[in-house]
């Protein structure tokens, strides 16, 4: 089996800051987490938020702190320091190769999809944002790692894109499509639903935008692990 | 522009942990960096020394804590919590787009490799390691980010192939002949490299081995963000 992860994200039209965090960080006893922060607002103020989140996110994962108490340190530390007056949301998906398990934290209303082969299914039930009050707890899915599962999650630019034309994104069918035609992989399914957000906002995304894909393949493969990042220097960078 | 980096890592033979620890940072003001730790010997005691290691640099990095002073935390903190017993190398690679320059901090007496187009040099001035002495510092090289730059940086396990048959790696002519021949994406330079030292090693790798590849592309972009991630999930592993 080898597990692979892809992420696609864009910045706010016109704006040079997202405030969207995500980052990866291994996991002590093997496996390897995804924690992807969205700060209140957009820009400047935003991006400070959501590192904070992810900072100390990752820092306790790497620390073997459970993923749950990992987001609610998270939010207690956002409500401490901003007096409940700021919040974010907050995603943890892991791949935890000590249990055998894929891990999903959730303190965000936003949905999330899993597919088993090409069946895609919602979980959408009720979930905070962290930051407000003192009791946040996460909402948490686990289930065992098998191969064949896609797992998706995004930030609300991509769940609210269209909105202004009144076209909403029905991540469900094109999921479905997806999985049904072909063996996408996870970068694909990453690319296609971001695009597909950009264009229902007719090329100028209207929030930060960042989307997560995970699939569990089934095949052998060679013991080599690998990470890749691409990031474009904006041209309005001069220096 | 668009920078794209690679990462290829695999264990020593028959070890189910790697020492070897590698992370990817978001930098506060723009940009990313590359954090590669190899702890003194290999398996379990390596891996909680690289961490450590690791954990702090990009730590200090989220907060924008300067490359240099990032190291000689890192350092100190590993020469305070073991007595100056212990030791371990350490890299950062950071594309830094608040200065516009990318810059190599080195506490590795392994070298690292820059080139410009299709001409290759070495730097492999003397480094030391962290974690031996109080005043260990690290040796940093800057220049402009510009179109056309590659770097490759490795662990040692990558210059140590073929000890055992008395065939050493030569990157230089590796590089040189990947450079010449096409435009390699920095994925295909990173597994060249890897695959070229487990074959030195006769297919059974003597240490743990990492190589990090950037390179600098010409390319006009989506000015879409990418990261992606493959883990095999070892057969060793049951649930």
């Amino acid at each position: 089996m080898e597990i692979s992860i892809a992420v696609a994200k864009t910045n706010k039209y016109a704006s040079s800051e997202s405030g969207d965090t995500l980052e990866f960080v291994e996991r002590p006893n093997g496996g390897v987490s995804v924690v992807l922060a969205d700060g209140q607002t957009s820009g400047r103020g935003a991006k400070s938020i959501s590192m904070m989140v992810v900072r100390k996110v990752i820092s306790l994962l790497a620390e073997g702190v459970r993923d749950g108490a990992a987001a609610r340190a998270a939010s207690d530390t956002l409500y401490a320091e901003r007096n409940g007056k700021v919040t974010a949301t907050l995603n943890i998906l892991s791949a935890d190769l000590q249990t055998g398990t894929l891990v999903i934290t959730r303190n965000n209303p936003t949905p999330v999809f899993i597919a088993r082969g090409d069946t895609v299914e919602c979980i959408s039930t009720v979930s905070q944002s962290i930051g407000t009050s003192k009791n946040i707890r996460p909402s948490i899915t686990e289930f065992q790692l098998e191969s064949g599962i896609t797992i998706v999650i995004y930030t609300d630019g991509i769940k609210n894109a269209g909105d202004r034309t009144g076209q909403a994104i029905d991540l469900c069918t094109l999921l479905e499509a997806l999985l049904e035609d072909q063996q996408p992989t996870s970068q694909l399914i990453a690319d296609t639903v971001l695009n597909q957000a950009i264009r229902l906002d007719q090329g100028r995304p209207n929030d930060d935008m960042s989307v997560v894909a995970l699939r569990v393949e089934p095949e052998e493969t060679d013991q080599i692990r690998r990470m890749s990042l691409r990031l474009p220097v904006p041209s309005t960078y001069s220096y």
